[in-house]
């Protein structure tokens, strides 16, 4: 790994610190707070016994997903999504994204004719928000299936791996791991992996923000996004067994 | 005063126990969360050196706040604000509240032409938000005033006395004060009182949600919210020295 | 009575003259002009055989209000809302209040599984035009209800009591009732306050708009709008029996 | 004229009776209450001395329209368009209608950079109200001008002859001039005729809701047009003149 | 006929070029690119077993329109209607036309309970969009008729008769055919006319942009629109046949 | 390459045939229908002289996209965005991934302070429409950055390089190139890859819809999405010389 100055002072391959709070607010199903450096995410899941009119009768579930950032979550205070009467092209997009990962665990016909919804708001941003609204996501996920499995409404768990995503980029010339605010506004390539456990890749969005990238630029990243992925499987054992 | 047995076994005249936590997030020139019991609020306090069209270049500042509650703060999901494209008449109805109940202690001509957003966000509900809003969002207001002082922009506070909010309410036939969400569900009446620290009151909004409330039942509720309003001027304080 | 100039030259306890013309418009179960002063409002009642879905199958009748000013209802033209998309905060408020008002004398199971909407639309702006609202209304619904007693739908009228509001208010330090709108420009304490006929508050909002008030302001403007609403009372019986 | 019979009783060529009240309301410029047979629609007209943006500096102004309808102006209540967040596309036809026909009626660079709006709304619809709309807002805009002209802002009136408008329709297989609402809603042909008192056609908008016209009926209806034209020139005029 | 200078050379009553090109695209049951000149409009006519809320049990079906021109159809770019989060006011009167006029050709109630929709986008204009939308989507309408009755869905069909339309002007004074751009821009009248094969009006918008148009006007414009309309019927005659 | 029966009986790395028709419509600087199989997308280059607020004074171009499709593009009707109101997300995430994909070509100071905007709308879909957008709106760019250089308005072009897009995924467990929407429907893996010309990646955005995909899977596809662009960029080329 070539040496190189991380604003942080981290080294290439080194998350930030990293914790996931579980029962963070009382009311939902699941409710996880993850830290990951400065930023912030709250995520809560909620059980709805109810599926969209695309689903109804057909025997199976639905996972989905919404995003939200607090006005003041930034360094310059943002407009408020409800207030401008519409969610922004970014805001949808990253909300597509977490319903279609977290959709990636969880046998939809196993959970039966019930909608979890995965809310993910932003308390405090510093890079990478949408990679830890998944990583929380997934534990909060988790809560509200046991919950299910404790209230006797499911027998086992519909849930089959784990799923964590991440951001690589390329910084001054160098791949490094979990780019934070400073890092991610001045990168080359920003790419946001979302894998699962068994070392698969669920999505992959990389992105040249000023030169093109390479194939070997690609494989230094994944390979870093591998790295940082089995420590967040980790973590959400750790924070599943606590 | 009656005896009656609360929900919580509080006294009638008891507050739930409070918390006002300053720098809670990072970015914002003022940030404070505001917990009373369950109910949780982020108030963030944001300057901007601008000022809103109608009053551009009339030498005064502007006070405004927005308010929202994440989907699921609440018992059951409620829809996101943004998602369905509108701030309900509730929300717009408590954001109008709060920012009529801070401007009501800044002197807007020694303030200058600069805005400061309030941003009250609930992040779990148990009743009283709009009153937590208030009482959190002074302090905010004050850490973002010190802040401006602190960099030379103003050499004076605008800000004369304290604001701070509290419901009270006819539970049971008994007048009380700090409404969880129980109490609030069934009450037939409810009021949320905004006081300042000399003993004013800056807004009274009462409402009979069953039987209509006579002057005597209005004369104890305001007793009793004198006596919180004070209980909620010392946390002020006290959080502002700390 | 502190002796005072009002603009208009009235007592501090008299009410500007009030007519209420029932059958104002012809399609409407109800359809009722108040003029207090120069603020002249249409109030029309319709009723129809459906509930919110909320309430769907519980047995129970719903009452709603809808709140809209012309544009040139004011001094200078504002925004028509339609054109603008949405419905302002100020609105939505006092539709708000206005349902909340009527519902207050309507026993709505004994109504049955229909919803009366009350359509409040201001011709003409001088002050005081949400409380003029909630009088007119008042009759306009008890117009709808005698329908639906002729037509056979209702063996007895569900409505008990009666509703009216006025304001009160603080003006060059007196207090005063039924503000008009140059009075209302310039009041420190604007407070709206609706009664029912047996002397109970079903709605107080007070707002100080300058200086706070205090308990014996308070009690000085509640002794008034008994007054004012003792009158209105009258007004509408006159009215019914005509 | 072929003998029929109208649900009115009115003869083929007979307009409903008509009155135009001046200074209906008191804040705008113009305000006129049209009411012709059940149909009723306030017409206000309200100077502003600015121009939309794709006129400034052009030495010109402008005259522009809106339209709406109360919600119970109809036998049954319709969706309040600024609840509903947009104006149907009926309502958008018939403000685009409103303000070409009176906008072909004044000379634009003689009015200078001012805007007149002219508000029609509808108290009461019983057929025919875009023509009564139209009809009425031209009494309105003479009478904001002559208050420019009285407050010495112009000199001469921009306004050169009158407009105004009527519907023709055939009914039961014979024409008839100005539809009420019962004729209109089972007509074959139904047509918007907004005319000149120089005897111009400014606009016809005819629309074959059965049976396509021809171009004899076209001429019968003209014809038809022009009586009831006429018959509003001199209503316009006596009322100007009263 | 009066000689005239037309821009493109025309005889006053000369169509531009025609060409209606069937199947231009492949999902939909009727596809045609109409091309007017330089004026080329994409008509779809979708079927869907379906029928609005209105009409549900009704055994009737419904012919409805939607219209919209893609931001670089015109000169300079205009804003995306889906972008502005609206259809403007023109956009919903255009289609308002196109759906009544096609509905004039059809049985209803012998199309059975089914909705065919017609879309017609705005590929590039110049001049007689909405005439050329209404002569495409007639034709777009007649293939999917016939691809319902291939299918056995419908033994007849239920068009009778064919709809086209066509403007007609005064330019230069003199009354011409099928206006272009440059035309339409400078005309002093501009009428649209919609016709059925037997000769009968199905709809006449005519508006005075600049002088009002009298009688003898009218016919001559109206003699131009039958002769253009006869043009029109061949085409789609001729487009059908092959 | 393993032995695979594509639905459209292409070879794992064929592309579909390809054209390019420069000048498809008059009124654009630039404009372009790509067909690839059967997906046809218009791709119009606008100019404007001036710049989003973000960018004003700054010595900077711009350069951004909007995509649509036409609600009969697809095999069922889709519903009109404009009609909805809004632009769903699919739409919005598409047009930022244009726009991010087309700067990646401009030097944005040497275009000077204009902005360039990429509409493409869907005529017809058959899978892989946001590449066939980004390949043809390429060629719209070059064309009206041409028109600017024969303006006179730009001496020397500020695009460097060329950027095409393809869509490569793994079909019945095989790598394939350009999935057409019989493949795109029913694929395990599905991947858009936006190149340069000089073999660099600009945007990867690759989604495991049924099992993950693993490394190996992604260096198949990354082989295939090469040999892709690079005959896209030669008909690109061929086209731009034509």
């Amino acid at each position: 790994m070539t040496e190189i100055q991380r604003p942080s002072g981290r080294a290439a391959d080194q998350l930030r610190p990293l914790t996931l709070q579980r029962g963070y607010t009382k009311h939902a199903e699941g409710s996880v707070l993850i830290a990951i450096g400065d930023t912030r995410v709250l995520c809560t899941a909620s059980v709805e016994e109810r599926v969209p009119g695309f689903l109804r009768g057909k025997g199976e579930g639905w996972i989905t997903a919404e995003y939200g950032m607090l006005p003041r979550a930034t360094h310059t205070r943002g407009g408020r999504e409800a207030a401008q009467g519409k969610q922004g092209g970014r805001t949808l997009e990253i909300q597509r994204l977490i319903g279609r990962a977290l959709r990636a665990c969880v046998d939809r016909r196993a959970l039966g004719e019930r909608t979890i919804t995965l809310d993910c708001d932003v308390l405090q941003a510093d890079g990478g928000t949408r990679c830890a609204a998944i990583t929380g996501a997934y534990v909060a996920l988790v809560d509200a299936i046991r919950n299910l499995q404790q209230a006797g409404a499911l027998k086992q768990s519909p849930v089959h791996g784990q799923i964590a995503a991440v951001s690589v980029g390329v910084y001054n010339g160098v791949p490094v791991l979990d780019l934070d605010y400073v890092e991610d506004s001045s990168c080359d390539t920003d790419m946001n992996v979302v894998m699962n456990d068994g070392g698969g890749f669920i999505e992959l969005q990389g992105t040249a923000e000023g030169h093109a990238f390479r194939r070997d630029d690609l494989n230094s990243l994944l390979d870093l996004a591998q790295i940082g992925a089995s420590a967040l499987f980790q973590a959400q054992l750790a924070a599943l067994e606590s």
